[in-house]
């Protein structure tokens, strides 16, 4: 096993022919830059320098030895994943590592499929019984991990432009085909769901985790182009400042290291038997944040764009599709800006970053589109390509009223809309196209978004798309230190505990806006998963916290 | 002020000549790209369709307007950030919006500097009583927010190439003077802790939060490049599974929200009064994570090159400036890979982002050089171009003990080195050239690190660099079922509850080794910043969650 491990990037060379670049073999490959450091002069120059000079000697006399060179390992996807899909390696030698999916043992030769987790797509690997290690095809099981070795050949089935002609196999890693839970037959994404260690080794998880990984990197991309500045806002908050009541409490006081559990009498009390919160880690109560959104007020206040995207929680009892107790935010703050400002910013976002998806996760799309949810890739182009609609709460009322049809929640100028109506807008009367719903009754909003001069509605926003509904809610806030402290009285918050807010209204107070989207949400409106414990590694839900 | 919100973007167009280009007067300036999405034909498209074309309506008769275009804002930092420091820009219309940093009125002229974050560089602003506005000087006071117009001009001062004079000032929201906490005086970072809130305002932390950001976009940067893919690992785990004991609970069964505070009676009890924690949220005892290493472990055994950038937490009594209770993480996990592979890609990584910071955020480290720790970019270019070199802990136990010098902590084999063992290894030994350890005894690691074959040492590695020690820990992992399930038992460790970590051991198991890094840790030998709490925006710590 160790010398399967000795090298792991793909041996990758001419066959016959020495390459004259002995060097750098892979560079006649026009793969994607491979050591993505050898635009640093620097680094080169070192990495030679080190092999050309004695290692460093320090002053006792000790020697030490010059670390090596890191360098992208070469992956199938850099092999399969161009537009040729792999034609320009015909002949070429390479070493594949990866998790056998499956083995087809025909006549004369036997399919193995390779996956290393690049990309969706398998290698084909050929062996006959003259490949060495064909002694180990009992081995070769689904599951097992595995180093093939040998010379990229066209492929006579369809399914694919090449495959490797196997000169050795080396099994690195059994998997014993009785117990092995993920057979080749498919497995329910409920069963999967239970070995949610193993899930990513599926076609569709492997799917969801790069698709959710360029998701993540866009956003990055997105608000770092635009000169937003990434700010980690608290996890452990002691402010309940959204006063959303469904927080979870963050705590020493409890502990179960004690032989049988914690014993209730042990935790720290007051005199009148209340749990005494000044023994606890914080000297208060603390709890997990629902929203980075005031903390991330205060650094648009000073640094003008900033965004964040961390994990926030609910501790709230929905066993439902479309609740985590624990999932990620992504949380946009636009200092000398309004409402206008903020749907567009909230536009263009989203239309980059399924822009993105569209383009860089192609294979993964196509993957969706046929196994998940088809039509998804031309939902997502009208998202690209069709101008997003805004309208006020007044005229979606209206709308709604005027459409005739039979809702299950009634429609009323105050009530909030539901998930019906949300969907009815953006599908059926805006025929698929993406639809902001603003200026929303200030009685059904949070205390913080700003009123308008009607002195009836807030200036809110949320972005509705088909399918899903709410995608991004968000707000101008009320940057005036009057209205504001009306507005927490009205709702009976207590302003000593927002001194922080309202100091960034009292001191060179902007007008700002922003918006939250919750990110799991955007993964489930782009790859069509229906549940959303299928787009998270390992959710939190009521009764489980597994892995 | 609604007037002031109106426009987000910088004015900037020719004073005298009207431009022939009017549609996008930026242009001619050579700016950086402003709006990021004009590449994107589709998304101009729609723009120009917008306003050709009458807004789209909905079925039942109601209107919708098009969402407006995103663009970026024009930051001081695009005027003044360039290499020539605005000397562009001279003769230019403009429009800034920001804070005041100070105003200093002189016989005829005032001097107003605004700064909107974007960079440490204030924009100098010169006013006059002509100037419109100028009746309301007394507002202009530290810490206000202002909109600024007028024209760039070469500026008569030494210390910046540019200034604007100003035709119209509008106090956009005041600042009392009396009261605003930070004041033009140096504040202690002492100090700036109790208003978190506003110390981004500052100098310091402002190219903090600058420095940050372009580290945390760096990491993506190297991982994405090189292929890894971003997992979410979870934040509450019901596996204590490093043994640390010191961890949060987190839990719905305490609450604070009756009157007068949670009683202890109430908290749900089984028979014998042990804490029932079958009533809990998950139904079971669960914590913040400490790591996400064994979670990432399972996806790099699906998508071969992985890493984790998350919070992670310690409920540990720590009252010290290297310790949070709450920091960020960085965890990559490489499949098919050695502990050499580890290493060369810690120290590819470490080198990448220390090259990133020193080429992208130079005004803000020459202020750190200049204010904070003097010598830092020396340190910090030596990072990057000096060869790391490792050695053997063994060897390095040699060196420490033929050095003749006196430690405060005893010296010998099997003992874990201490942080002025690591400093001198280093700092003297290698004379400020960062180190790796290598190869520690198996008693003082953790349970999942390979066994060497010596028996005695595990394929463990210590970064350590100058001045602050260690900075990145890594080992290579042990992929035999039966090793580590004898290190599980060694350790006293439950083993059912590995049972998934067991598995991926169980199934294709392959070698594989990654690393942790303490992002802030990281942001601290960057900037020189002596304390932890000063380089997270709110820190939280033993008696205190504030904001």
């Amino acid at each position: 096993m160790a010398a399967a491990a000795a090298s792991r990037f793909l041996r990758l060379a001419p066959r016959r022919l020495p390459s004259p670049k002995r060097s750098s073999p892979l560079a006649a490959l026009s793969l994607p830059q491979l050591a993505p450091l050898s635009t640093t002069p620097g680094r080169r120059r070192f990495c030679a320098a080190a092999q050309a000079s004695a290692p460093a000697t320090a002053a006792a006399g000790v020697a030490g030895e010059a670390v090596g060179e890191f360098r992208k390992r070469l992956r199938v996807a850099d092999v399969k994943g161009g537009e040729d899909e792999g034609a320009a390696c015909v002949g070429k030698e390479l070493a594949v590592r990866g998790w056998v999916r499956t083995c087809r043992a025909q006549r004369t030769v036997t399919f193995v499929e390779v996956n290393d987790g690049s990309c969706l797509s398998n290698m084909q690997c050929v062996l006959t019984p003259d490949t060495e290690g064909y002694d180990q095809i009992d081995s070769i099981t689904t599951g097992a991990s595995v180093l093939v070795e040998g010379v990229v050949a066209s492929s006579q089935g369809g399914k694919q432009k090449v495959e490797l002609k196997v000169s050795k196999i080396t099994v690195i890693g059994k998997s014993d085909p009785t117990s092995f839970p993920i057979q080749k037959k498919r497995a329910s994404r409920e069963f999967l769901r239970t070995v949610a260690h193993l899930r990513p080794r599926t076609n569709t998880f492997g799917a969801v985790a790069r698709v959710r990984n360029a998701l993540a990197y866009a956003t990055h991309k997105f608000f770092q182009d635009n000169g937003f500045v990434w700010v980690s806002s608290p996890i452990i908050t002691a402010s309940d400042c959204e006063g959303a009541g469904e927080q979870f409490y963050v705590t020493t006081l409890i502990s179960n290291s004690g032989e049988g559990g914690c014993l209730v009498n042990d935790i720290p009390a007051t005199k009148d038997g209340r749990v005494d919160w000044s023994q606890d880690f914080f000297c208060k109560p603390a709890f997990l944040t629902v929203s980075g959104q005031l903390n991330g007020e205060t650094y648009a206040s000073a640094l003008s764009d900033i965004y964040t995207f961390g994990p926030t929680f609910r501790a709230e009892n929905s066993n439902t599709a479309r609740h985590l107790a624990e999932f990620w935010m992504i949380e946009p703050e636009l200092a000398f800006a309004d409402l206008n400002d903020d749907m567009a910013c909230a536009t263009a976002y989203l239309q980059y970053v399924v822009k993105y998806i569209l383009e860089n996760c192609k294979e993964d799309m196509d993957f969706f589109n046929t196994w998940v949810d088809k039509g998804i890739i031309d939902r997502l182009n009208d998202v690209v390509e069709k101008n997003f609609i805004h309208l006020s709460y007044s005229d979606a009322v209206e709308l709604l009223l005027g459409s005739k049809k039979n809702f299950e929640f009634p429609v009323k100028w105050g009530l909030d809309l539901q998930s019906e109506h949300e969907r009815y807008i953006t599908e059926v009367a805006f025929g698929g196209r993406p639809v902001i719903i603003r200026d929303y009754p200030k009685e059904i909003k949070a205390f913080y978004m700003r009123q308008n001069d009607d002195g009836k509605t807030v200036a809110a926003m949320d972005l509705l798309v088909p399918r899903v509904g709410e995608l991004i809610g968000g707000s101008q806030r009320e940057e005036r230190l009057d209205h504001l402290e009306a507005r927490l009285d009205e709702q009976n918050l207590n302003k000593d505990s927002y001194w922080w807010y309202l100091d960034l209204r009292r001191y060179g107070s902007v007008p700002h806006a922003g918006f939250g989207l919750g990110f799991e949400r955007l993964v489930q409106f782009v790859t069509g998963i229906d549940n959303i414990r299928d787009v998270i590694p390992f959710p939190r839900v009521p009764g489980s916290a597994e892995f």
